[in-house]
């Protein structure tokens, strides 16, 4: 198996100013490639710690990733440690400096002497073409190791690992051929997941390998198959996926990349329903999980904030009697928040939420964490209550994400 | 100069499957007490490998601090390497079997031995309690080191280190005596804020340092200052600050863990000011930044999200001929929706939102990125039109942010 070590260089991330997120994507992209990563290593902007840290990884990795480092100011010091560490010179770059000429030219600025350097490369990296950014990536094979280095900004980093670096890696080490698949799940946890699939689990074959990533209200599971023919592969996942569905079906909303909010988004075009949302606790963390996505308004169509009661009496056609009866966070007042918005903007569907989100306000019948939520479709109000037990935020993250998951099940004709 | 190392232990950090956190809060926890990073590294759950970095980490440290590996199942090797490494034996601890005795009893749990065994410490470990966890975490004084180690999840680590390690360690290493204090600004990027202040900075005395730390649409400064009187060092940097904040005042919002929108509502609270807002292009991101906030619902009534035109004309009361002769993102309309929910909704003040959040949906006259924002105020209406370049989520995120910013500096009666 081929063995990664990857290295950020930067006093910023070293002393903690900027949280490193780079090394995470890189290990997940070798991951998918069977390239084991076996270290990974921090180190300030320091040419003896530059300089320890490549010696180590030589002894340790087939293949080093750099990133950071390479920007135009003395600081930057990756470039030239390079050089002397391979023991050759630096040299302008052709295809480098017409980029970074390009690159300036485009953005109607001047191209100083100091980004000009940026096309110095060692004369024994091959040109890696940063298309976002002035500093090119470099690919040695030196020591018997691949290094790869590349700028540490991450979308500059990103793009160039997609474009150039990750196809050169599989050409390279002739890495096997690996499928993934990625099932997406919301509205259960990990344990009882992984209680419902075990005996699915335990018959997988060797060569395919079951991996649980969880984040808050989100599971995923990613597939793994590793062999040498992709479309046997791909049929192998396939086979595994249709005998997994059934067992976990009405929790699994998506593949891949699919986003819960986006795939609701799509079901709603697909039907030609439109959306509103009513929301008291979640304050407008609901409407954003739709909204952030490109051509949401498509149909979502907009919403009533409700935070005081006098807006949920006035604008929402709650009735004040409800309010005083039963208080805000009861399922009389989110029937008449849904119905209300559903009636005053005219949608298909509409989404509500009250609830006591934290970390006052709360008391011993109506504990912090109570929520009440609220689907109104063509013929009615679906509610829902809810016991959460988090902070502020993940009770506002976990209410917005059950009301998602309330209208995808019901566009699915899947409740229960 | 105290030299750490920080090492993280565990599979799922090094394969990318968590996102490590912990290690840039350990950094920068021990900057604010000048102990100085000189390296941070992620090894799995293999006994060699780990083995490897404890020697490494013996030659370049004062100090290691180690997470991970701590949990009751077979994968966590890190206690049994540690009594291997420092070579002495495991033995039950009775505090430490006592508190996770009384962990399980207070949750109504049974004590399994796996559980129980968690409370088998190294001998040549001290003790350290974990107060929200069952894994404690241990503090040795070997190979003239000092070596923490502690459990990985983030807010059992967090609380062990502020409650137990933080304080070992001022007294172990005599740490010098430092003072910080952060100065939170808005509205201005690093680079013109560096301009601003550039003589005030190189005027500082050498025992005080900057440092910026950028964020999107925030800057933070924060100024180090080294001594052994704290007395003093706090009077010498609040010469510093009302020397300094003259130069940027406009654009300082708080200091040290002040958020903005938490600022603004403290300013309205104190004015018994309220708020609603009516947003188009950020579609809830806006009230979310005051909502997330306890306590907003002193001050944040609720809002109108008029994502479709019709609702921008039903319910803010725009009229349907501003819409029509200069479209929704238009000076016009933001004034109008910024009355309609400031009436509506009878609050003080209102502020509103209606942009080209993108990537689609520009045009040339207004490409993506066009944004106008409104503050509604007891006489009448700011508007601004902001251009921005960046993703859906950024133009989302800095056009609430300008809102915010717009209210803050209305409320300080400092518009220019």
């Amino acid at each position: 198996m081929v063995r990664a070590e990857i290295i950020t260089i930067g006093d910023e991330i070293l002393y903690g100013q900027i949280l490193d997120t780079n090394t995470q994507w890189i290990s997940l992209e070798l991951d998918k490639l069977g390239i084991k990563t076996v270290r990974k290593s921090s180190v300030g902007d320091q040419k003896l710690e530059i300089l320890q840290i490549l010696n180590e990884a030589a002894q340790r990795a087939d293949v080093v990733f750099i990133t950071g480092g390479l920007g135009p100011t003395k600081d930057d010091l990756t470039k030239k440690i390079l050089a002397e560490y391979f023991d050759c010179e630096l040299e302008m770059h052709p295809v480098a400096l017409q980029d970074v000429t390009e690159f300036f030219a485009k953005r109607g600025r001047e191209l100083s002497d100091i980004n000009r350097d940026q096309a110095l490369l060692p004369i024994k990296a091959e040109f890696v073409r940063n298309a976002q950014g002035t500093a090119p990536g470099m690919w040695f094979n030196e020591k018997g190791v691949i290094w790869v280095s590349m700028p540490g900004v991450p979308y500059e980093m990103k793009n160039i690992m997609e474009s150039e670096v990750l196809p050169r890696l599989v050409t390279h080490f002739k890495t096997p051929v690996i499928f993934h698949k990625v099932i997406k799940t919301v509205g259960i946890g990990e344990s009882y997941l992984s209680e419902l699939i075990e005996s699915w689990e335990l018959q997988l074959p060797a060569h395919i390998k079951l991996a649980y990533l969880p984040s808050i209200g989100i599971v995923k599971l990613r597939l793994t198959a590793v062999g040498d023919d992709l479309a046997l592969l791909k049929s192998e996942v396939d086979a595994e996926l249709a005998k997994v569905s059934p067992l976990i079906q009405s929790y699994i909303y998506g593949y891949e990349k699919d986003e819960l909010a986006e795939v609701v988004g799509r079901l709603l075009v697909d039907r030609k329903a439109t959306l509103a949302v009513a929301e008291s606790c979640t304050g407008g963390h609901l409407a954003h999980q739709f909204t952030q996505n490109p051509g949401s308004s498509a149909y979502f169509v907009g919403g009533i904030l409700s935070y005081a009661n006098q807006v949920k009496i006035d604008q929402l056609g709650v009735s004040a009697s409800i309010i005083e009866k039963n208080g805000a966070v009861s399922e009389e007042c989110i029937q008449a928040m849904a119905i209300g918005v559903q009636k005053r903007l005219g949608t298909t569907y509409a989404l509500a939420t009250s609830g006591i989100a934290g970390p006052d306000g709360g008391s011993e019948e109506k504990p912090v964490g109570t929520v009440w939520i609220a689907l109104a479709h063509e013929n009615g109000v679906i509610t829902r209550k809810l016991t959460l037990g988090g902070t502020r935020m993940q009770n506002i993250y976990l209410s917005s994400l059950a009301c998602v998951n309330l209208l995808r099940r019901y566009l699915l004709n899947d409740l229960t």
